[in-house]
């Protein structure tokens, strides 16, 4: 998708309508207008990167002390119970222009219970394999990133 | 609680057995025994916060970049089409250490569907309340944090 056509970088360019909460130099925050819980913001980058693992390391701490400011806002504005920060990378990301998804919480909300359908692994010998698989991966990566 | 209990803490001091992908001086992260999918990681500082709202600014920068870093070793080492990120604060946190859940996604997996419950607001009345008491408590926050 080219940038003219993201609606994210419409919204942070005015040519489209968003409820902002917060602007700064680097990242803009809206209300999602359909919402997990009323009160669901979304914190994006003002420019268009796709995803957590394409943006550049020196706007992670910028970006996401701004997710800490939203929080402790929407705690405090909302008197919400508890905060659900959460990023889609490709799969379920409906708009491909990373957003931080920061959800109010609180105890019986939409969000309790299907949430986390896990399951344990089946035995020790997969679990001590994908340690591995990720571990060497990642040594792989702080060679050559 | 305190940390003494923390099962994170044990953890990262060794006490108790953890299934580590990744160690540096701030932070560890390691499997999720119980994961959305195989290959979930947990990602903690290894001071005892308890929320995102509670780190200090300084430790946001160098944990968020980690997430970055694990994201990518487990798409590139499990071969996933995708990243989950997530972080409950207080509501649906079983474990009161601050953790980023980091997980692997595939089109069709444990995790489809039922994820996003999402409802439009019922009017423009209560998305702009909404959004003018998000904005108030970020410029109260912005003046005195």
């Amino acid at each position: 998708m080219s940038t003219r056509e993201c609606i994210f970088c419409k919204i942070i360019k005015g040519d489209a309508e968003g409820y902002i909460v917060f602007e700064d130099d680097i990242s803009i925050a809206f209300l999602d207008v359909r919402p997990l819980n009323p009160g669901h913001c979304l914190l994006v980058p003002r420019e268009h990167y796709e995803t957590l693992m394409d943006i550049p390391d020196e706007l992670i701490g910028p970006l996401f002390k701004n997710a800490k400011l939203i929080s402790k806002a929407i705690e405090v504005g909302l008197e919400a119970q508890g905060i659900f920060v959460g990023i889609n990378n490709r799969v379920s990301q409906s708009v491909p222009h990373l957003h931080i998804h920061i959800v109010p919480r609180n105890r019986g909300d939409n969000l309790k219970g299907f949430f986390w359908p896990r399951y344990p692994y089946k035995d020790r010998e997969t679990i001590l394999d994908i340690q591995n698989r990720i571990r060497g991966a990642i040594n792989r990566l702080l060679i050559q990133p």
